[in-house]
């Protein structure tokens, strides 16, 4: 981060050869600044925040295990439900405190130039979502790593006895993958689409009025939904019937409850915060052109996207019940289970609500609506991250004892995470775009096709790399088996010292191929790029967030023999081949989906944040 | 072929509401057509002359199956070329001969109007790409319903002992998947890329000026790339030491012996027509902009295509080299082949050989000289076809008789299909740009944006249709010999029935898309479609066309024990798992890559059609 920050200061700085005067800045020319210093700062400030957030959140669920374990099945649930609200609570606070004192620093600096501190800003979301694609990438590559081990090992079964006891470094890992990548990844993606909020609310009329609070409308979004998520977390703790649950073993309907009454009120919390916040109707400029919105528009395009994404959550089963028989049918028919992953590569829906939310944003407030669209989306994140944290808690839970039921939320489509990193990148490249001043995108020209071919690659390369540091890690520990130095600390720090040096190759790719790119082919190059990173990744997240949960679920059914043959399938049964392959699905979601949503906001933001370096340089 | 026929007479009638009188045209008042009738003859034509195509290609292969099978081991080489040969030539001169008859016919009716007549042979080229498409479709699932058959039954070994007899039937589906389906889809390409060529050079200046010696560039260089290959093909027969090949087993260097030398010889041969048929220099619009190029920059380009098609073909181990090797050490090591796949998927060099004859034939000549680089690369069509034959030829000569050393050119990197693929569909793209009228595509409005997300998807779904035929068609074959009707008879016929029936789902999709997209959304949601398309399948088909070369070598390898474990790794070795299962990249490659090549052209043909029709409803 620090050596980013570092090329941050020298890409930006010579735009204006480094000079140590202050400038006079575009929008407002009576006005002076140093924008790269500060930039950097910022950077390293979101940064922080970030990863402090992710060592939390691991603290967090680390005790809540321990707490979880301990008690008896009914206490567990309870204790699990309530480590899951903490950490959502707090890193929604996190994100949110951290970008307040961001915005309050950093406009005592800039003063009355907001358009430097907007761009100061973009800094702040790029340097939280490099630490959260980081988080997650690393998570997924720490996790999985023990799998393919355990894999190795398995064939031979005098090496298996003697490592079984490292069972519990999945465990690690998945703490490592799950909790601290998806605090980061919501933290990033929450950061992300309040800055790109901010960025482009700069040109819209109460930017250019210093309306400062109709500027502050994300934030007070979002503070908003806190206090929502806190009215229905109380409520689900002490009305409901959570209490109960631990006879019957399922959590889902409580959640579920708890996600409608947040969303319920959050509307009515989009309502007041916009009726207050708001002025009655302001202008949007957009392509050269300017469109007039009310507050009750604009207040639509929240709750559009507030409502799409609580839909995915709400009805996983709809999205997903229809591959588990396909999956079913397929492992116990013909055990071909390559096929049946990629029937769930045809999981169209959740783009379709997407492009919902993006059409209405789009048409109602142009890039601005898609950005609040997706803010909306993002508002209820303290009880979304108390509900994916639940899952985690109470499943390494069992790593201590065997008391509390397992609650699995994995056939839950992770849907609303690939919608909202699709509307911020939409955002952010709209934003980098005229920044960089370009004045249309045209796909049919060269600049843009070639970078758009080579964006379609760059996911898959990615993706590549990881899981080849997956492989090479998992076979490290299995040689330190063969050899007999089966010591614990050994065996952790090969994990440790291989997913610091397995990110290091993928990890710069994302990095610096925004850099590269813009620098010697120019922004219409780089937009190219994006958008093919954009389409690339689209399908690939689907799949792979989509694949796991239905395979697993199709892979316990087929394990547990519940799975009646005949009925099924209508036909005299095949003997059942072994179960689908359950590290296929996972790998691909932990270790190649999540970061991959990540990666294309962070390119967005990246191309935002050096667009003035790209703009005068032109390839 | 019909049914699709008749539509595309209702649609193209509609925008004349189906007057029965003639109507004149947009570009020569004076002319009076019926175009939408004469499209669907031509339309109609271009089916029929592929199937033909097809049809003979599968009765030569047969018999030089079996006169291949019969020779010894030295003169079944020499059959096995000649055949190969035989075919090649037949394809090359049946897709210029029909095309060349068309334009003729359709002449007489249209006299001077050339736009009408261009128009008419778009619709020639849209016919010969669809049957391609089902031809390649039909034969992938015909040929891997019997492997997913194969796998079912081994699990029952008395089962299996009754059904080994059918493994003639892969052989029956290889020759459909591979000759059927190779003949008609370079057929499709050839002729689609000479239609591409002739739409766009009908708005060029020697359009206008009505040069028809100039406007056939493309059939002569066609021509030329004939007698190219037949210098080249006698040259191998008559003068080379194929006769002592026989011995050492390896016709490799050979073929590409005669690759060199036609690539050698075309690149004179299109020196001469150029400076033949060519007028000294010439204006191509584009973009509302005009641009003079002279007949040596166009021949450049030209050449620029040959070359690059060439180097892919001709250095094949370059390009895969590196992923066996991968392959082999993640099998040995840690039988992880998933991963390994993944391997190949980053396989980017093939889209930077595409990136650099775009660029060349866009900056020289703008669409035009993309579209004549397509046509370069397929002008020794007749050689690769002969090259590409030989292989299946040589194998299904095995069925019959073990006296044929097999020559396996699976390795072989088939990249040239793709790379002459995108380049036909970017000319066909644009050309459809401009007919349908639409100023620019700007990538960040919604109503191209949703179809780019939309169109994103729709590769996936067509493969997971055509995966899941697959997947039925063998267990239906499985059932059977649980049923002990095992007759000969039956198991071809639920082949061909399920392989008809399993078509009409995917092929209705894609043949049906971009008309829905186009009459209900319009011409501007249809060109993201087409984009979004375009960006899923340059992946998908680098990666699947790619894993089976490597994918099947390393397999044959480990099979063998030819590895040497400890040697390739440096470690002491694992047991190694089973070797990965070939089925997977044959399967990508045979049921899912091919079509998806062919399906992006179909789409944009088909796009450029029914133009006129969008043009006007704007959705």
């Amino acid at each position: 981060m620090v050596a980013f920050a570092i090329l941050i200061i020298l890409f930006l700085g010579n735009v204006e050869r480094f000079s140590t005067l202050s400038r006079p800045f575009t929008f407002c020319p009576s006005n002076m600044c140093k924008p790269a210093l500060a930039i950097a700062v910022s950077f390293l400030l979101g940064a922080f925040t970030s990863a402090l957030s992710g060592f939390l959140g691991m603290k967090i669920v680390i005790c809540a295990n321990a707490s979880t374990g301990l008690k008896d099945r009914k206490g567990s649930l309870n204790a699990a439900f309530r480590s899951g609200a903490t950490m959502g609570f707090l890193l929604a606070a996190m994100s949110l405190l951290g970008l307040y004192i961001a915005i309050k620093l950093f406009k005592c600096y800039y003063g009355n130039d907001w358009e430097g501190l907007f761009e100061v800003i973009a800094g702040y979301g790029l340097g939280a979502s490099s630490m959260a694609f980081f988080g997650r990438a690393a998570g997924g590559i720490y996790a999985k790593a023990v799998d393919v081990y355990l894999d190795l090992v398995s064939r031979n079964s005098q090496d298996y006895e003697d490592c079984r006891s490292l069972s519990v470094i999945p465990c690690v890992g998945d703490i490592v993958g799950d909790i601290a990548g998806i605090g980061t990844d919501l933290f990033g993606s929450h950061a992300e689409s309040c800055c790109a909020t901010l960025v482009v609310a700069s040109i819209s009329s109460f930017g250019i009025d210093h309306n400062f609070t109709a500027m502050c409308y994300p934030l007070l979004i979002s503070s908003m939904g806190i206090l929502v998520c806190l009215i229905s977390t109380l409520f689900t703790a002490y009305f409901s019937d959570i209490r109960e649950v631990g006879k019957e073993g399922d959590m889902r309907p409580v959640l579920k409850k708890q996600l409608i009454i947040s969303t319920v009120l959050m509307t009515f919390g989009i309502a007041i915060v916009s009726s207050i916040a708001l002025p009655s109707s302001f202008k949007i400029y957009y392509f050269g052109m300017e469109k007039v919105v009310t507050k009750w528009q604009l207040s639509f395009c929240v709750v559009v996207g507030l409502l799409a994404g609580s839909i995915i959550e709400l009805f996983p089963e709809y999205h997903t019940k229809d591959y588990i028989r396909k999956i079913q049918r397929a492992v116990t028919d013909a055990g071909v289970p390559l096929a049946s992953v990629c029937a769930v590569l045809a999981s169209v829906i959740i783009p379709i609500y997407a492009d919902i939310s993006f059409s209405v944003g789009f048409s109602i407030a142009a890039t601005y609506g898609i950005a609040v669209a997706a803010l909306g989306m993002l508002s209820t994140i303290a009880t979304r991250l108390a509900i994916d944290a639940y899952d985690p808690i109470s499943r390494y839970a069992e790593c201590i004892a065997v008391t509390v039921p397992r609650q699995s939320f994995s056939a839950a489509v992770k849907g609303f995470t690939i919608e909202s990193a699709a509307l911020v990148f939409i955002a952010l490249f709209s934003a980098f775009v005229s920044r960089a001043a370009i004045s249309h995108i045209e796909v049919r020209t060269p600049k843009v096709l070639v970078g758009f071919i080579g964006g379609c690659m760059l996911p898959y390369c990615f993706s590549t790399m990881t899981m080849r540091s997956v492989e090479r890690q998992g076979l490290k520990m299995a040689q330190e088996v063969r050899n007999l130095r089966s010591a614990w600390a050994r065996y952790i720090q090969i994990s440790t010292d291989e997913f610091f040096t397995g990110l290091i190759l993928p990890g710069a790719l994302v990095m610096l191929a925004p850099i590269l790119v813009g620098t010697f082919f120019g922004a219409e190059t780089l937009s190219g790029v994006l958008a093919g990173s954009f389409s690339s990744v689209i399908p690939i997240v689907n799949a792979s967030s989509n694949a796991d949960g239905p395979l697993n679920k199709a892979n316990e059914d087929i394990r547990a023999g519940v799975l009646d043959y005949a009925k099924l399938n209508r036909r005299p049964p095949f003997p059942p081949r072994d179960a689908p392959n359950p590290a296929f699905g996972s790998r691909c979601k932990d270790t190649s989906g999540p970061p991959l949503c990540i990666l294309i906001q962070l390119m967005a933001a990246e191309s935002l944040v050096f667009a003035r370096f790209f703009a005068p340089h032109r390839g």
